[in-house]
């Protein structure tokens, strides 16, 4: 069974960046990437934040939370 | 011929969650990951600073600069 990572985003530079470099890059043998448009998908904010997303991009992987960068902050994104 | 990532680091609990959970988990069919402990290797401080690297643990992929989380700043390490 693939482990679940979720990437939190809002489509900005700075997050494309994050997708193409990261997100995309995780080995697909054993990640299967979940991407999250928080702009878009309003009613994930919720669990974003649960998780400990603070800012976006960020990849949640095994319940571990890791901001890439900085595109947005949560708040900006309710 | 696969793309070099160097992950820059300082053995901190912080950037051992990142390598463990980004660094290694990239495609090694794409990328060849080059790990560089700032603490041990001074002389890698430079390139890292030119790179564009201001903390660890960093990603440094196609001369772009991928912040993971915050671990230390780079002047704390020289």
């Amino acid at each position: 069974m693939k482990i679940e990572a979720k990437f939190y985003h809002a489509g900005c530079p700075v997050c494309q960046d994050a997708e193409k470099n990261i997100a995309d890059a995780l080995d697909p043998k054993i990640f299967e990437v979940k991407y999250i448009h928080l702009g878009e998908e309003k009613n994930a904010l919720d669990a974003a934040e649960k998780a400990g997303v603070k800012s976006v991009p960020a990849l949640v992987i095994g319940g571990k939370v890791f901001h890439i960068n900085f595109g947005a902050d949560l708040s900006a994104l309710k």
